[in-house]
């Protein structure tokens, strides 16, 4: 019989509509949507289709069946990444982040127990990131915020960002670290979709790496954060920076332990869609580190992510740990282990 | 008794003094030398220290002796990268360039056959390049070239450099890739050290990822092409540009070979510090795929490059490959493949 445990913590949403704004001008990045094909609505930001999306973005009922599909008991929800706003005015950034927000919570409401939040905040304003956190975290109730892999080209380890760490090892927020708006864009030779392909884990992997550069998990140790697609590229990073770290006297008084012990501590998904990367990456990271993450219900996601879990994995107790058991840590579900 | 056998692809050097530019009036970063410690000089460019450099940069008995000790027979040697000057105006880079393939020549004259060349050629100028390349080829007798990972932001796998691509491969040169003023310097969160030990390894495999993508090997199937460190991040992107090559149309029509079958007829060197990772890679690209690299004489040098590989990998025919068969057939030496 079709497993059906898995947790899969890295998918997107998309709102079924957007609404005006009507507080001022409306900026150029304010999203909107168009009509498409069947199922289907353009996302229109500054006057052209970013991305066409299905009805699966917004559809609790639809995404439930796919959920079964998939084996997937839980998935944990978060924004499609370029609606995180970082580069638009504070107000309507926070405006259009807490509409999100609250389409989630809705969509959590009608999923049976099925969906679980990680919300956004406009990062580019602390003092309106660290409110509207709150608010998810204590009023809608969710497990935590997605964060972009750098805010305006600024990488989520900057120290910058520790009134944010602060607050969310203060209510226990998971943190999922995801690709955005990706540096080395010039480095492509082809079509735009090696942006997705090559860009996102380029970036992740230095945002991984620049938390751990910035010894954030030593000066915030209650904190969990997860780095999408399998961290990107830190696994190869990081054996060189360990051996930098050893090497070279300023890395070794500005990183405060082993860059490996670090990676140790953060969350890894699982979405490398190879079984020999899986392996090394959760050898690499640690059986407790690494979990489903699908990116459903983009066109570039994993169908299959717990066939690829059995696949590479022969070891009962390590399938469990990368199937669910990690994620109830890292999303603070019943089953998981408190730290 | 201790190994002699290994062949080392990833060497550079420093000539011992460098001479004025009389040609015009000197460019900026045209280097020089300047007096420091003992057996020590330092790289002026631009008017600031770019790096102190030891004897070990120019000097061959000391090399030698070096060699000796880490167990190697043969080393291929290439210039520091920042020599390679692409951003220098053509004919005095080409002036430098040539003065630095001589000094090469020199040390290689002197060496016992211990030593062979990849020299430089001045890429931002097609036409100085091919002919450098044709006289380090063919006057010097160097095994080929280096060239950085990105020609002032360009990445070696453009179109644009398709006519150096045809006359190395008509010549038979191999061809060594080394990053080189990487992108994604913005990314980094610490002291600069972290360019050497990140943005590097991220810019190489930025850069193979585009001779992939742009099918470099499949319009020149004589090339043999050699990536530094490991490839770099290439082996973590190569998955996930694998699954988007089945997943996007765009990709399929524009890569005209499997990502990882392209991937392995490319070369790399070894240098990445850690034993899995060392065989994960090499399971990846393929046995015959990989060769030594240390970065001698630097401070980030692999001092025990044998003794890693040694340590790797328990099968004799495995490490005969990577220590030194694999290198004879990239540097065209005697005892190594005739593809």
């Amino acid at each position: 019989m079709r497993c059906r445990c898995g947790i899969d913590v890295h998918a997107h949403v998309v709102p079924a509509a957007f609404p005006a704004y009507l507080k001022g001008p409306t900026p150029a990045e304010w999203p909107s949507m168009a009509p498409a094909q069947a199922c289907h609505r353009h996302v229109v930001i500054s006057g052209r289709i970013y991305r066409t999306v299905s009805d699966r973005c917004w559809d609790v009922p639809r995404r439930v069946a796919d959920m079964d599909e998939m084996g997937l008991s839980l998935q944990a929800i978060s924004p499609m990444p370029e609606l995180l706003c970082y580069w638009m005015d504070p107000e309507p950034a926070d405006e259009l982040l807490r509409y999100i927000n609250d389409q989630m919570a809705e969509m959590i409401s009608h999923s049976g127990g099925r969906l679980v939040g990680l919300g956004a905040v406009p990062l580019q304003d602390m003092n309106r990131a660290i409110a509207e956190l709150r608010r998810i975290r204590c009023d809608l109730g969710f497990a935590g915020v997605e964060v972009g892999s750098n805010i305006n080209g600024k990488p989520i380890g900057s120290p910058d960002f520790d009134p944010f760490f602060a607050v969310a090892e203060e209510l226990d927020a998971a943190i999922f670290v995801h690709a955005l708006r990706p540096c080395s864009r010039e480095r492509l030779v082809g079509p735009p979709q090696l942006q997705q392909v090559l860009a996102y884990p380029s970036d992740i992997g230095l945002a991984a790496a620049s938390v751990i550069c910035s010894n954030v998990l030593l000066r915030r140790p209650g904190l969990r954060i997860a780095f999408s697609h399998g961290g990107g590229t830190l696994g190869l990073l990081l054996p060189r920076l360990e051996e930098g770290y050893k090497v070279f006297p300023a890395l070794q008084d500005s990183i405060q332990q082993s860059p490996t012990e670090q990676a140790r501590k953060l969350y890894y998904d699982a979405l490398v869609y190879d079984e020999p990367t899986l392996r090394h990456l959760t050898s690499l990271f640690g059986e407790t580190q690494v979990m489903l993450g699908t990116d459903y219900p983009f066109a570039f996601h994993d169908m299959i992510p717990v066939e690829r879990v059995q696949a590479a994995f022969a070891d009962e107790h390590i399938r469990n740990l990368l199937l669910h058991k990690n994620a109830k840590t890292f999303l603070r579900q019943p089953g998981g282990v408190q730290q």
